[in-house]
């Protein structure tokens, strides 16, 4: 029988809701600028950056396995969002908000349809270089998409590192105040990151703490700047681009018919964004429970972020996952349970219905540097000289996905890391271990040739594959074959030995079946043997099967007796 | 040294050149229509598919394989041609054809470098069942595209099933001349194709000129088409659509520079185009190598093709591959060596430069139902039947790449093929063996627990892992050994068994490091024992090597032994 509510609920003790209360209030706060910015580089409305940090979380809590894992927007997905609808609306527009929720409910189907045929192995889809590489290219295509929030110019939109040329063009039209903002707010930023909790803890706090208000700089930033700027009035007075109005009020409930009409030109880039998203947050809350020796499960983790993305879509939305920011956020705030996500909500909702208002002077360069201090973190070199030192192929695959997703884009680029992942998965499949083998002798035990003293019939090629058969390694058994027929003295009979052969699939049982015609032609007959129980069964009813009749042995001695009974027969 | 001249004509015998030069004229007048035809399926102008037809050649035969393979316009590549254009240019434009162009040039370079990289093995990359779905989907959409010229009405282009939407809204303007036409035109194709070889076999002429004959039938029925339609102005009359003036002369020269400007675009289309194009062409190279006894190198057909797409891009022409039904012809057509396909260029050179004129009068309607009656054979019923009752998980996979070209259209249905092909990959990799392993009583061996009586030690888990350690599969050794931690009595030592562990992989790497400090933080010590000398090597100088000095042991057994000696001594 299925539980009704989600265990973390079952098992809540009363002293845990303390700590997710306080928790909850620290997330809640800090992760706003976050919220606000993930949107705007999504090429949403601030306010759908509040939206996806609400509903989602709560379906989060309610089906995936993960205790501390933040869900709303993340960095990774909303580049990949705005890459996906770019050329299909204009950003910002009522029917480029259809779709980015459209983007969020197919993302959300695909999870929980892969959830629900339990694909939770698809969290290793790709190697750690490959996601490396991603995410450093993924880092560079952000920072540089944010360069005209920074430098206050005004572009055309453009994809990738198309942006750089149109940034260098209109560099004639820099805002030096809008410049001077995004410094003084990057230094700031960077010294809170890696100084702030240093001093602190030297001014005799703790380390917990002193982290968590080291934490509190985006926060700080914003505010600071936001009220310089309404009292100076910056935007009228220096052209500083601000947020302005964000209507305040719940998330409305958005019809996802309209997007669905868009699902084909959509279809790509959510199972995309689904694909990465699912990756890393699972890569993610991973990390967090080998620290708190606890266990997620990917195949119900598909089924809580698929749910997320639904609820997201739900209610005007984008794609949301796990980010590594967002979760150390709520991490080092202490949330214990679930719980501190749900309380969460409730905090995001007084914020959206009552404190907009405050979001109208906040400068956008200053949203566009917390999301640049952000991804630098993403940026990782260090994988990279690692792999350089260990693994040469391995540093060439990174090297090759960062520079697609630059030259090529985020979401060609992703496709060429996941053809990379799983071109090095095909090459290895390709390549069966196959041994010919001979008896060893005095015994019923058959052997390689190659390493033991072992005796063979002339005539009589037994060949061990080691592997199940299927498609991507069958070819390599058919070219063996086919260069033992091209030999001067070909065999007689060809045993294949099938003891390591779990499975021979559809494209397998086609080529077997093909090439036994082929020997046949060439007077050379096809055996098989220790053909395990399940094998036999299928093979059974085939062509294949019934022309085998006769030639499949229990095991190689048989067969070796029998050939020698056929080929061999003792002079009388 | 590598030679300057390919194989086959420094083997060129004499007896050959009659042979070659009766099957290049036979085969490219038999080809004509086909390449008109492929062009029109593409959204090209008609002559576009002539010139693909001559320098591509001309490349193959100098760097390909396979004696027999005919490269030139075939029916995939030109529909995933439309996809790939659509939306970027109007069918048949200039910018359109500047673009086709591009993706010859780009599916070229992709095969090239492949080939330089030696990955012929991605030829099976893809099972038959998905390559079966993916066939009999393009063969709809096909057939789909095509209705518009066989009913003669006038529709917006669309992409997939869209179109019928479109045929059916504007199904009143049926042009009921141009629907005969067809009819008549689709039954004597269907006839030739099915009966007239029988019939004239019947009537004395031998099978080989008897199937020659039959194959005739396509150029029969345009020319008398043509004929008629000239006779009884068929287009002023009936308003039957005729192919019109096509400029007679030499391919141009082509500068692929202003299609580069637009590679982003085009990048993915033309990887998908290079990836289904040389699967398909090698799976048709094959066969027929099977059948003379002949071998072809996927490594060099890569190059081949790859020559092949970028002559085609020079020359104003668009992507090209080996087809099935071209290879066919001059199979039958007796092509001996590469030579009959040089020939052919020589010959399609007097018709490009000469008898374009005769052209003007073809209907279009005609050309039509030469590609649909090609591209029935396509659709393939009994793939699904056999897999159906052989396997239903390939049964499924096909059946979800049919479905997924129709639905979602041409590439992502491809890339939702190669998506599920490999998904099976993933999926069984992500599942290596492994064994808890114990000694045999009184010898060195070492056996499954589970399998056979052996000994084992209290505290020590030696684990014997069958599989290399890379990225798809360290997950399931790490839960394994997390698991382990989590018994009532966790073991004091794991000894991991490396026996079969030929790679690991930097992704495996980080993980063991990661799992070694979790155990080390839990009191449990990791131990490898029979690790082989490449991966020792490797091992060496990284922090896991450093932490782990010491816990490297030779055998299993002296492994054993020091785990005796440290943690049971003997009593005194």
């Amino acid at each position: 029988m299925k539980q009704l509510l989600p265990n973390w609920l079952l098992r809540y003790q009363r002293a845990d809701l303390t700590k997710d209360l306080v928790a909850s209030i620290i997330m809640t706060v800090l992760l706003v600028p976050q919220n606000l910015a993930y949107a705007m580089l999504a090429g949403l409305p601030p306010q759908v950056g509040l939206y996806a940090a609400m509903l989602p979380l709560l379906a989060y809590a309610w089906w995936g396995t993960s205790a501390t894992l933040a869900i709303g927007p993340v960095a990774v997905a909303s580049l990949m969002t705005a890459a996906s609808l770019s050329g299909l609306a204009a950003p910002g527009s009522s029917q480029y908000l259809v779709l980015a929720a459209g983007l969020a409910l197919l993302s959300g189907a695909f999870l929980l349809i892969a959830g629900r045929l339990r694909m939770g192995f698809l969290a290793h889809f790709l190697s750690h270089s490959v996601l490396s590489g991603f995410a450093s290219g993924a880092a560079v295509l952000i920072g540089v998409s944010q360069l005209k929030h920074l430098l206050g110019i005004d572009i055309p939109s453009g994809q990738g590192l198309e942006t750089l040329y149109h940034v260098v063009a209109a560099s004639g039209g820099v805002n030096p105040f809008t410049l001077g903002i995004s410094v003084v707010s990057i230094l700031l930023l960077l010294l809170g990151k890696s100084h702030l909790a240093i001093v602190l803890t030297r001014a005799g706090i703790t380390p917990s703490k002193a982290d968590l208000l080291a934490r509190l700089t985006p926060v700080a930033v914003v505010l600071v700047a936001t009220v310089c700027a309404a009292l100076g009035q910056w935007n009228l007075h220096y052209g500083v681009a601000i947020v302005g109005t964000v209507p305040a009020g719940m998330p409305g409930w958005t019809s996802p018919v309209a997007a669905l009409a868009h699902w084909r030109e959509l279809a790509l880039g959510a199972f995309l964004i689904a694909l990465v998203g699912f990756i890393q947050s699972v890569s993610v809350a991973q990390a967090m429970a080998l620290r708190r020796n606890q266990k997620i499960d990917p195949d119900r983790e598909l089924t809580g972020l698929g749910a997320a993305n639904v609820a997201s879509a739900l209610t005007g939305g984008y794609p949301v996952f796990g980010g590594l920011a967002r979760t150390a956020v709520s991490f080092a705030a202490g949330a214990t349970t679930q719980l501190a996500g749900v309380l969460s909500v409730v905090i995001m909702l007084l914020i959206v219905t009552t404190l907009t208002p405050a979001f109208y002077y906040m400068p956008v360069a200053v949203l566009s540097t917390i999301i640049v201090v952000a991804i630098s973190s993403l940026f990782d070199w260090d994988t990279f000289a690692k792999a350089w030192r260990y693994d040469r192929a391995d540093a060439l695959a990174l090297a090759i996905t960062f520079w697609g997703v630059l030259i090529l884009g985020v979401e060609q680029g992703i496709v060429l890391g996941v053809g990379l992942s799983l071109g090095v998965l095909v090459w290895r499949s390709s390549r069966p271990h196959m041994a010919v083998v001979g008896r060893v002798p005095g015994t019923e035990h058959f052997r390689n040739v190659d390493r033991h003293q072992v005796e063979t019939l002339p005539g009589l090629l037994a060949l061990r594959v080691d592997e199940s058969l299927f498609f991507a390694n069958i070819s390599a058994l058919e070219d063996r074959l086919v260069r033992a027929l091209a030999q001067p003295a070909p065999p007689k009979v060809i045993l294949l030995i099938c003891s390591a052969v779990n499975r021979i699939d559809s494209t397998a049982l086609d080529v077997l079946t093909n090439l036994q015609s082929q020997l046949a032609h060439h007077q050379v007959a096809l055996w098989l043997s220790e053909v395990k129980g399940p094998v036999t069964d299928r093979l059974g009813p085939t062509p294949l099967g019934q022309r085998l009749q006769g030639c499949i042995f229990l095991s190689t001695h048989d067969a070796f007796l029998a050939y020698q009974h056929k080929y061999q027969p003792q002079p009388v």
